[in-house]
């Protein structure tokens, strides 16, 4: 088994007692000098991993501002998103997403994908715009109301953006004949959402315009259909598993989707705006919709108190039974070759609104933390200030970035330098705080020593080493990426 | 340098004229018997990579019906395309692309990513949903007409689908304070988009609902604008070279666009609606739209005369000047610290459409080729009719998928077992000639015997050659993927 994360920095700390330990850097700032000349420009690192050329335009003094403007409520995830420079207001409920969360977006997204397709899930993309026509067969264009953006096409004909395809995915299985030996099928896609939101608020945790996974299910039994139910739920824990982050699955109510069987997939945050209840002795879990009496009892092992809590929902899967197929004539050929309805369940992720809602549960006030996995780079390096006494240390810091790069095949791309040498280390410091690089490494004065050393800070602990290249190395080789 | 693929042919040839070589065979059918057992269950192969689960409703004798239904013209591409279960009609100018289509686009997005990072280009992701406002501002809201998909919010507010971004590009970029330093600053973006088109036709060649990768400069000088315009040219002619596609760049018309310098990067194709003049003396082609008198005499060289050609545009590029920067205030900081308005140029590629249009070049009537970088599957293993005489080498073939994806890591998900062995191995070589996978690796008798062969045919030239595991092993080690 591979060593985790902890072990390596349990080894790494009771290797550095036996030799040496520095005190820990204060990071307030740095001395400033202006003497040696400025280092020459790098003959390794491109244009995209300098920082200084970093489109992230930070607005780390303007506290809220352009929220406020937008007259939108604020969270923890979208005030450090948008003073990192992460995302940019747009209209109300849709952002900019700048190069830095697109690059954790795109990680999510390969995450996301490498567990449906474990499950066998196959990805497809749905168009957005979808007739009304199909809307009406399901009648959910009048059900769904204002939530749903309609528009004309030049013709006059009717169409909705589609928040969700249980219509449009319906009707292209049942255009196509499907052998009972093809189920059971899985189709997702991962693509842009729209819902016209009454109140748009919290950044990406409740917009207008979304990512989302949506898979869908076709399966020849109800006992089928509810071993794929079940074989989804374990993706999308295993996934918040490997992301680090505390997901509780919950009872839910069906809604305007249907169906008979749903449960929500909730992260423990104060600014949730789903009411969970949470039995203190057994496994029960259910959002407080779905609880008809106003008790505190677990209605499953009876004895347990229920406690409330607060969550982001940021999944969701349905065990639509017939709903849909029905209605479209969704069917399979079954082993007797005669058309039979197939039975549907579908899942949903909010991709950008895990992006928002792992910042928000996992970040402080002052700084944002990321799940390692998905963080837009892994390492940021730090050479000294031009002009101070340790400015000669500039050139190993690039070389460090060569090394790390040629040695370790999983950090290609992941590593930034913070060339911005006009400024302080303590000051950049404050930026890589502020934006969260699961690894800090300054080159500075240690570097320069005999036993040249490159303090290390592992942001997601707060702790701080000191090491030598070969022990970077070995640190760096354990990180996991997708 | 690494061999090409035609050398690593020549030399398999020759190896094999040293050895032995089998006549080619004849792919009308296989003998077929019922005696052997049916083979069990893959041990190695995941649902997701057997041709009996991979959603991919062909339609192969439905010639053009669906599309007729729909009332579209059709043309090759889109007729093969929808034989082939790679996309379904939709709505007019709507399809869903199924998932092959999707494994291609994805591996044609990281090739498009590669080419705009090497220069320099930063990737972000802006709302579809435009406000009226800018679009009033810049006066395209008006003179867009009806190919604007435009809506009003729960609110009465106005939008528009944005069908490209200059107008958000550059407010986004005008509300930071942008140091000339970072220049030239290159945001690109690969989205859907929306365009109501008069008269949808060609399939993914001219859609209503398409995927573009849109970039945007921003330069602090006309100088530096057209330097930044030349290496993005530079790019896109390194990238069609990557997937093997012969374009053309021509001076063409800026539209509705705007600006003073633009071209038009085309493949010459029978169905492309763009005529284009190109001399046969010197490097001069144009789009007839820019040429003013009807001669046939070269402008540029004098001397030659110019040849009609027809051409599907994949590509525009636009010097803008400062028609939007202007317009939105986008400035930088120059060296004296003086707000400056921005030098712009955008830069468009058809991500759909250059899929579409490399099937059109590049397939026959009868079969889609793919441009070998980005086909959905790099091989396809035929493993024997269930019941034939063969039947044994079923075994075989699992051995050798699992051997090719563990030796090979560039293969890693990129071979498929054709596992309907109902059929002969003659009636599925038939539809991997239409599907198109550059490698069909047949196990039938030959690899029973002594010296175990394997026949492999490169579907994009038509070659057969009979090889030996180790052999095969050398030829796909070659094999270029993203």
């Amino acid at each position: 088994m591979e060593p985790t994360m902890h072990q390596i920095w349990k080894r790494v700390f009771q290797h550095l007692h036996k030799t040496f330990i520095l005190p820990k850097r204060n990071h307030s700032g740095c001395a400033e000098h202006t003497a040696a000349p400025p280092s020459g420009h790098s003959r390794y690192i491109k244009p995209t991993q300098r920082v200084s050329r970093l489109y992230q335009p930070s607005n780390l003094h303007d506290v809220g501002q352009a929220s406020r403007v937008a007259g939108e409520m604020t969270c923890k995830s979208q005030r450090l998103m948008q003073q990192a420079g992460l995302i940019h207001p747009s209209n109300p409920g849709c952002y900019y997403y700048l190069p830095a969360t697109v690059r954790s977006m795109e990680k999510l997204v390969q995450v996301i994908d490498q567990e449906m397709q474990e499950i066998g899930g196959q990805k497809l993309d749905m168009p957005s715009l979808c007739s009304a026509n199909l809307w009406q067969t399901s009648e959910r264009w009048d059900l769904m109301g204002k939530e749903l953006f309609r528009l004309k096409d030049r013709h006059g004909a009717d169409y909705c953006l589609g928040p969700t395809h249980e219509e449009a995915v319906s009707t292209l299985v049942a255009q196509q004949p499907l052998s009972h030996k093809r189920l059971p099928l899985l189709l997702y896609q991962i693509t842009r959402k729209f819902r016209d939101e009454p109140k748009p608020r919290f950044g990406l945790l409740r917009g207008r315009e979304f990512y989302m996974k949506d898979m869908y299910s076709f399966d020849a039994s109800e006992e089928a259909a509810r071993q794929t139910y079940e074989s989804v739920c374990h993706a999308y824990i295993q996934l918040f598993k490997r992301l680090g982050l505390q997901c509780i699955q919950v009872q839910a109510d069906t809604g305007n989707i249907g169906g008979t069987l749903s449960h929500e997939f909730q992260l423990a945050a104060d600014i949730g705006e789903d009411q969970l209840l949470v039995c203190g002795n057994c496994s029960f879990s259910a959002n407080v919709e779905t609880l008809s009496s106003d008790g505190t009892d677990c209605p499953q092992c009876k004895t347990g108190t229920l406690v409330e809590s607060k969550g982001i929902e940021v999944g969701h899967t349905f065990y639509l039974g017939k709903k849909y197929s029905h209605i479209f004539n969704t069917t399979f050929n079954n082993a007797q070759n005669k058309p039979t309805v197939a039975e549907m369940g579908c899942y949903g992720l909010g991709v950008t609104r895990i992006l928002a809602a792992a910042i928000e549960v996992m970040s402080s006030e002052e700084g944002i933390r990321w799940p390692g996995l998905i963080a837009p780079y892994q390492v940021c390096v730090i050479p000294p200030k031009k002009g101070s006494k340790e400015d000669k240390a500039a050139v190993l810091a690039e070389e460090l970035i060569h090394s790390l790069e040629g040695d370790l095949p999983g950090l290609k791309g992941e590593v930034v330098l913070d060339d911005r040498t006009q400024m302080t280390i303590g000051r950049r410091l404050k930026d890589a705080f502020r934006l969260g690089y699961p690894y800090v490494v300054v080159v500075g004065q240690e570097a320069l020593t005999e036993t040249a050393k490159f303090e290390v800070i592992r942001q997601q602990t707060g702790e701080t080493v000191f090491l030598s290249k070969d022990g970077l190395l070995d640190l760096l080789r354990n990180v996991e990426t997708v």
